[in-house]
Formats: C-alpha cells, structure tokens, sequence
C-alpha cells in the first residue's frame, strides 16, 4: 500500500525527535513534515534541532525544511509532540482543517469527546473520534507515568477487580524535556514533586480504563493515590504499586494475568505493538531503568516483585521507557490502531 | 565531669567513621578505643581506614592503634558500626564483659530483651536494659529508613491514632556501606529492592512506638506496607509515605502535631539533640536529600508536602539523613539518653 | 571597628548566593544591601531566590527587600556576582558613582587598569585601582578554573620559572551557575567543551603572575594549552597539569615549593584566608572533588600526584571548591586585602 | 563455509558479555564454549553469570553450560576477557595446547613476540605469531584508553611524523569491570588514577604504531604523557589530546589525514569493521560519551574540536566506546583479520 504522509509536530523536542527516530522506514507512515516554532521554521532540522539522541539525525531529516505552526502541511496524520503552551490551540487548528492529530501533549486528554487511548487496554475508545466537531480529529495517548500503571492496571482490574491504589514514582529526566531539569537540582539528588503529574496519573488511569457507554467514557470506579518523584535517570520511569482487590487473588494469579495479556495490537500485528505487552520478571532486583527499558524495542511494560502486601493486598515494580512506550511509541501505536481499524478518510 | 571512656566498634566502616566524627569533642564522651577486624589491628588507624568522609580524620584518631574485636577494652560505653555478619555475637560478647554497647547493628534489635530507641519517641524502653542478662548491656537504634518513618509517625499516632500505613523509600547509597553499592549498578537506575529492609522497616516502626509493659514491649497496632529502592544520592533518604487514621485530621493539625513534637531530648538538652527534630517544609519541591538533610546538623526529619490522600487520609514526603540521625548520631542520642537518665552504672 | 557597609549584586545567583552566606558574620564586613534584576526589585529576597545550598538563607537576609540594578546604595563595597550579560556596563557605573566593585565577573578582568587579583601572588596589583578613572574602583579575581592554575604555577614559576604548560579541566557544573547545565546533557556524560574558558584560563593566568611595571602588567611570559570539560560533580574542579621548567627540578623540590607557598593573606591573618594556600597530599589518587573541597573551608588549592612526566618536566593534579575560592571566597579575600593595605579611602 | 568454533574465556565478567552479545549471528564464529572460574563451573550460564546488559542474555547461551579454566574445550579461537590475575598462565596453557588465543588481557601485550595489534593500523604485527613457541598463538589487543589514542595518533604519524603527545582521559566506570569502582567513589566525583593506566597507554601505543623487522617490534619513537582520571560515566572514554609533530600540519590537514583513515578491516570489509573508523566531528560539543558511542556500532574512534595548540601544534577530544572498540570488538576485529589473512592454521 501507498505510505500515508504524515508530519511531526514540535519536531526539535524531545518526543519530537523520538518521533522521527521511530518513523524511520515505517511500513504505514512516511514524514513529510517537520514542524516547529516560528524561529525554527524555513531553516533546515539539522541546523535548528538541539538533537539529544544516541544515533544521528536520520539522514533524509537532517536537511529537511523545517515548517512552522501557521503553514500548510501535506499529511493526514500529525504526530504531536508539542508544547502544552501551545498545543491545545494548535492541535484544535490541525483537527480542524481535516489533519487527524495523533497528540503526545495534554491538552485535550481529558475533553470529553478526545479519546485517551492505550490500544492493549480501550481500543473502543477511538469511535470517540467520529462525535467530534473537527474535520480532522485528536487522539491522545496518556502521561508517560500514567501508561504503565494504566498498563499494570487494566488486566488485574479485569480479572480480580481493583478497588484502590497507591503509586509512587520515580521518574526520568527526559520525562521534563529540553532543557528540562537542570543539573544542580538532580545530580545526587531527589526531586519529591513534579507539577500537576500526581493529578494525571489519577485520572487519565481513571479513564482509560474507564467504559464508554453512548459515546461518553465512564472513569473507572477505583481509587489511585500517586506520589511522584524525579531522580538522577535518563530514561525511563520506576514505579512501585500497592493494590488492593475486590477479589483478592493469589500472587501466581497475578502474575498469570500479567504474563497472558495481549490486545489488539498483539492481535493485529501491528507494527510496533510489542509481542508480549507486559513482561513479568523473576529477579528480585528487577525491573531496573538501566537494563531493562529497551525490552520490545522500548514497548514493554516489565513488572517485577509481585509479592503480598501487608496493608493491601498485593505490591510489586513497574517499569518502562517514559519517552518511547510513554509519549512517541503509544503515539505511533495509537496511530497504526486508529489505521488498522478503519477510521482513517482516505 | 570527667568524660566518660568510649570505644568504637567496626571503627573503619562508614558507620565508624561517622562515630569518629560526631564524638570529636563531645561533651560527655571521649574515644579511647577504635576497634576494627583482626586484619587492622595493631596499625594505625589512619593506615587501615578508607575515609570516605568530606573532612579529614580527626587528628588525635589518624595516629591511634587499631585494636582487634578479642583485645579488651577499656571503655564503658561501646559505640557499635559493626557489620551484621560478626555484630550478633561480638556485641553479646561485649556486653556480657559489663561494656554497654550502644549499637547501629541489626543483630539484636528485634531480641526481647533489647530495647530500639528513639529518644524522642519511647526513652521508657531504656529500663528494658536492666533486665538483661548481661553484666553490662545492649541498645540498639533503628534502621535508617526506619528512624525517620517512626519519627514522622509517633507524633501521628499519639494525636489521631495511626490506622496503616504505605511507605516507599529512595535511599541513598551510605546505607550500604562501603563498597557496598557497585557504581555500575546504581549510575544512572534505580534499584528497586534491598535485602531485608522492608520487613526491617514494618516491625522496626511497631516495636519503637510500641508499649512497654512488665517489660515486654507490646508493637503498635498499625500495619505498614514498605517497598524500598536505592536510587543515585550519597548520602538522605527521602520517603513518601501515605497514612490513614482512626480519626481523620485536618491537613493543619496534622503540619502542626509534626511540628510542635519534641520530647526528652529537647527538654533535657542533650549535646546532639536537634531544637526541631520535625521541621515541616512548605516550599512544594521540598524535602531534597542534596539540600535539607543537613538542617539540625544532621539531625532532623524533614517532612513535606503534607496533602489530602486519594486513598488514605494524608500523604507526605520525609527525609532526614541516614548516616547522622539515621546510624551514627541515633546512636550517640541514646547514649546521651541513657547517661542522662542515670542507667550507666560506674 | 565599625564594620563596613557591603551590597552583593546579583545577590539571587549562585555566586551571589555563596556571598551572603560568606559574608554572614564576616569581621569587617556587614552585608546592607542585596541587588538582583529588576523583576526582583522591592520584593523580599527569600520570595525571588533559588536557593540552592546546603544551609538555609541566614535569617536576617530572608526577609531584606532586593533592590534593583538603578537604585542607589548604601555600601562602600559592592561584591559582584552579577552575570557577564549586565556586569560590564552596571560595574562601571558603581564605579563611577564611588562604590569599590569585588568583582567575580569576566567583564573587566582584562581591562588595563583593572587588578586581576589573587593575593597570595599579586596584592600589588592592587595599586592600579589608584589609576581608574573612577570615583571608586574596580576589583576583579579571576575565573574559577584558572584560581587553582594560577596558585599552583605562581611558586614554581618563582622557583624555577615555568616555560610550558598544559592543563586539562574537570569542572563542575556549579560552574554554569543556575540553571546553567542541563540535566540531560551531563547526566553520565563529559562536555568537552566550555565556552571561553580555555582562552580565559590561558590569558588570566599570565596577566595573575605577570609584572606591574609602571602601572601596567606585562604578563608572565610562559605558554599555556587549556582543555576544558564539564563534568557531573556538583562542587570543585579537578585540572591534570604538566610542566616545563625554565631549571628543571626534583619532584621533591616541586612539592616543597608548593607546600611552603604562602603570601599576605597567612601573613596578615586574613579572615578568609587558608592558613595553607596549597595543601599537598600524598595519597595516589587525591585530590577528589567529593572529599577535598572543603579543606581549609574550600579556600585550598589541593595538589595531588606530583610526578614526572615523560614529555614535559612534572605532572600533577589540582583541585579546588569552584565557588569558594574559585569565586565568592576569592572576591571576599580581594576585598580583605583591599581593606587591609588600607585603599578604601573612607 | 562452516563457522569456526570459539570459546569464551572470562564469559561472566563485562567484556566476557560483551564478547557473548557480538558473537551472536557472527558470519565466521560459533560460540561453542563459555568458560569461567571453578565456581561456575557446571552451571548453566544464566546461573552463574551477574549480566549488566541493556539487552537479555542471548538465547541459546542462558542455558549453555559453564566449563573451567581446566576443561577441555572444542574451539579453535578462544576470545579472553579474563582477569589478569589469571589471564598470564591460562592463556599461555591454553596456546600450548593449540588454540589461539584472542586476548583483551593486559598481561602478554608486552611479550617481545606477542603481537599487540590494531587491525586498521598494523595488520603486519600478526606475522609474529607464527615465531611463537606455542602450538596455537596469542594475539592481543590494547587496552581501551590505548586504542583510541593510537587509532587518532597513527594516520598523524604516518603524515605528519609525531613529536610529541599530552593525553588526559575521563574514563567510564565499565572500564574497571564489576563490581569494580565503588558508587561511593564515584557518585559526584572524579577520581585522578587508574592503577597502571598511564604506564600502559604510553607504552602500548609506542608498540602498536611501532615498525616489525625481523621479527621484533622498534617501538615509535614519541614520548607521550598520559594523565588518567575516572568519571561518573557508564561507557564512553574522553581523552584531551595535544601533540607536537614533526612537520606542523595545518588543522585542516590533519582533519583530512583523520577523516580519510582506513586499513585491511575496511578494505577487506569485515564483519565488524566500521565504515569510518575515526569519525571527525564539527559540532563544537562533541564528542561526548552520552551521544557518540553507539556510532558504527560502537566501533568507531570520534575526533572533535581539532584546533591550534598555544604549546604543541594541534589539540584535539577524542572518544570511543570503551567495551566494545576498546576491548570486546577490538578483539573479535583482530580475530577476523587473523582468520581473513590466512593464519588460521585448520
């Protein structure tokens, strides 16, 4: 089949340049834009982009001409890794002038008529798109912390039924962007708080994993405490759970719902879904930022520690990679789910 | 008054080191004994220690033999940084030659016999010591990331009755002594597990603010639920902790309940007491292990980001920093303590 | 003596911040103002810093109202921490209006009549503040990485005159200032470059050890090769160096040279001064910035490894706290030595 | 043609995985045998081995039995990552008994008839082993601070003749193997020495650009000087570099004479030789640990900010990838050109 042109939104950030990074000889999308602020546009994305990966800028990149936010874009879908001091309005602006705006940003995760989807968990979810007033339409993927305790979450709440949680983080540095966090304030330290991210991971878990009945999403019923903190990583988000059941189930029962949960993505092959969404891990030490955030390709969900809790019923460790399965690669999923179903006007 | 004579057990450690530190020129105690393993003794002390502090050894101690753990001592009171793996029988056996071993040791915490103080919190345990069997005796402080979790929760408990409690620490890499840590393992991650210490933790906080009756020390009644990591700091763990209550306090009450504690060593003034040994911190991004673990010189539990609970009542975030209040200066307060209160026989 | 009136510019940077906590109790010195940027002005200092040091803001400056760059002072000395973007036109004018100006800042370094001082070396430099063309003066010390070049040259180009040298630097990223480095560009990394800096290390060190002749300097005619990195420690900045000699001498010699160095602030008994300018140290692998700082209360220059090297004469390896002597403490001793050869005129 | 059976010596230690993760799939090698010390010994490999990875353990090797230094093994090439408290014997018993062995080893480069080589730079050398008193032959490479030096040093000898050369390196803990450097050590610091290293780069690099005549190695006739430090990086050796030529190029010479590099592995297009084995770079920034490494697969010598020196002619940063161009894959690299030149005897 012919590529589907597409555009990546905010392309010198972070998740931006992870964008691209993963677009690279996609079998659905091909970039032909590359948009940024007004300062940037015109100039070419070698000369503009403060490129923080560990690969070069992909080479057919490097001289493409940078666009900016007010200019016409030949692509149906834009991958949005902008701002959120600009991404509300701007992605409104894309969806309606016909462009399905696939966002990383949190502007519109919670507008009613936005879906907030995980394709492993609500894939359903997407019909949300045809209620919108635009054109065009938005769909987001969830905070980078809120998608692997959403991913932890989603298939112990169908099987035993959650009834609370407490979350506590400890977050990458790459989770705050460029320049982001400035070096005399992590380096050997602990930041015990970032802004607004508690209230994210109580609610977009809420409706992710929440029913959409005639067209309107009803969060799930369970409680979620979150307590977030950014430490000395580069990437990837730690996480220790506390939950407690309606059902309360044996520890081996936990780990086999974790271990045999797949979705659509698995079940459609798509192309960057991971083959086993989460992985279960036996070491007592694991799962660790540094070794284990490149499993899948960066798309897993790993958990680890599953053992009981003596207030709720079970704890154990989360962890994944905040910048690829947290904020591009669910972008990417999302896009080739919202392909794969159909949903794309062509 | 003369100064009393006392040694240092494990004297080479991390936790030595900081004994050796914190006597200099203490007011009641002078070190007359450095005591390491049999490999040091007889050598200067300043020959066989890996100083890893950020002042230099004290100048009277560079030059000072090193005795072995079978040389006899002459010190009433021993501070003990001996490593669990020879601290069990080595302080038994020091305490039944009638020394008085004030000890950071894991070993005998939990014996029935043995009081784990925290002067401000349960000074009554001290008169357990004369019911040993030894001719001299044991004291034990807590475990690092128990000390601050049982000083934020004592005063809790005594005003709204603490119900549960779930607790996740990010502890820096002192605790694990030297070399401890691998640097391979802990640059740039996470460790989400340390052997033992969640259940040092959970039983730890119920035996110190437990009750002492016809000398059995009852636990305190709350479950708490604890995961711990280490995460890339040198030295302060920070602690998120989420409470719920028999009866449920305004957020004020409870700031203020944390503030206004203080307890025996305050009023008596002891030599390493903090004024405040709670401060409560109102900026939002506070307590941080890289600015506030030195307050009260060491000493301090810092609390912040006292808030509403989703789940449970109240969450917070503490601090305090784990080779001072959390090893070392633990333990020269209970010896102060225990001096003051007149227990050492002479 | 009465003490003098003072005003820290740039008083809520990281410099400034080392300032007032410096100047807290200081014999001859009482701070009277503190002046930031005009978004700063009329407001209390506690509400517009980012404090980032280990202490608290020292009581009486929490609540002093900031002024602004325009508004007039009461203060003879003003201690410059201001940012090079603003200090070249607003120390100038201080100046002009009869403020002695320490400052810490690049700008005026190598203007010719203006002393670049360290006063173990060159307190005569100071007599160029007679040739200004202002009301007041202008003091500068030098950059933080050529201080601890320049202490450890300046003895042995006395003893055996120093023809070459090259120097490698390790520096910290309090060097930056605040927000200086971002976290993701040093986080597990070197930067191995530093804006400027090699050039300024190379001509500051001449101009520090060079000859006041007739008002002028004429530099110490030796070459020198600076490289500049930025690494991931928080304090200090740790320099290989190696040398060629005008008479080549023993290793031996060479660290007596160092080790007896002394100069007017010992002699006078300075308040700041280090009662040993250059401590020498034996172990193989000392200095470390996360051990030697703070010896001689971070106003040492630390000199470790003496040895020879197979190219040049003498290797070896410095290292001093950055934002001490290499910044506010040294802009404090200038001041002393200013006040104590008696060239405030009052 | 049938794949030669190798083995692993030193496989549970950090170059041993690195060997295991690059022999996977390799078009001339079979990996037939792991072999570790006697407590492994009989274990399966994912028992015994502690793996510091970011990808899991290979497949078929988790479950491949361990074999000791004492076993017999089935392989004609046998790649060392041993320690060298072992390596000197094992590896000459090991070629006594015919096999040849691939060492990264310190303890026989410097064996007059041990060919110490780079395959881009003195193939040549190779022909020593076949003057070896052994039935099979040792082969070694250099240490990994060595081979980057010597890769930028040897095209600039060819061209220009080198004089002299100043080296200081910031070395990744990786380089210490594990546990090696302590966290404790290294956290927030620098340390100023590596046991050996200086000692080892300047005559090792002597070596491998050194002239073969009848049979013995006429070291280069430069002197160099090398300061090492280890910094709080995980992978990734800097190196500042300055050096006095014979006939001084002009920097865009000896950009040209960097960038246009290349021997045998290229022309002869190895499995695991770079396309460009010395990459130079333009950005003002680079190279730097975080970023370059991975380029050309890990195999690739960076070369940035060449520019004049005020002491020698020409100063320089240089970086690669300490496991893997410096140690695992320089290795396999000369195995390949062992094999490819026909000294394989079958």
């Amino acid at each position: 089949m012919d590529k589907i042109p597409v555009g990546v939104l905010g392309a010198t950030g972070t998740v931006g340049q992870k964008f691209i990074i993963l677009l690279q000889g996609h079998p659905y999308f091909e970039i032909r834009e590359l948009v940024a602020s007004e300062r940037s546009a015109g100039r070419a994305y070698s000369e503009v982009v403060k490129w923080k990966q560990d690969v070069p800028v992909p080479q057919p990149f490097a001289s493409m001409q940078v666009k900016g936010l007010d200019d016409s874009l030949d692509a149906q879908i834009l991958f949005s890794g902008l701002d959120s001091s600009v991404a509300g309005a701007a992605e409104t602006a894309y969806a309606e002038k016909g462009h399905f705006v696939i966002s990383n940003s949190k502007n519109h995760r919670m507008d009613p008529d936005v879906p907030l989807v995980i394709p492993e968990i609500n894939p359903d979810h997407l019909a949300m798109v045809g209620t919108q007033r635009y054109k065009g339409g938005i769909i987001t993927n969830s905070n980078c912390s809120t998608m692997f305790l959403a991913m932890a979450l989603a298939p112990l709440h169908r099987a035993f039924g959650v009834a609370s949680v407490h979350v506590t983080t400890m977050q990458a540095i790459s989770g705050a962007g460029y320049p982001g966090v400035a070096s005399m304030d992590i380096l050997g330290n602990v930041i015990p708080y970032i802004a607004d991210e508690e209230e994210k991971m109580e609610r977009e878990t809420q409706k992710i994993i929440g029913t959409l009945k005639d067209g309107v999403v009803e969060p799930a019923p369970f409680a979620i405490s979150a307590q977030c903190n950014r430490v000395a990583v580069f990437d990837g988000h730690t996480e220790t759970l506390s939950v407690k059941f309606e059902r309360k189930p044996e520890i081996a029962e936990v780990a086999r719902a974790l271990r045999s949960f797949s979705g659509l993505p698995q079940e459609r092959r798509l192309p960057s879904a991971p083959e086993h969404p989460i992985l279960v891990m036996d070491q007592p030490d694991h799962p660790q930022p540094a070794r284990d955030i490149w499993l899948e390709r960066g798309m897993a969900t790993c958990v680890g520690r599953i053992r009981p809790c003596p207030v709720f019923d079970v704890k154990m460790v989360i962890l994944g990679h905040n910048t690829v399965r947290g904020a591009a690669g669910a972008a990417i999923l999302n896009a080739e789910t919202f392909v794969k179903l159909g949903y794309l006007k062509s």
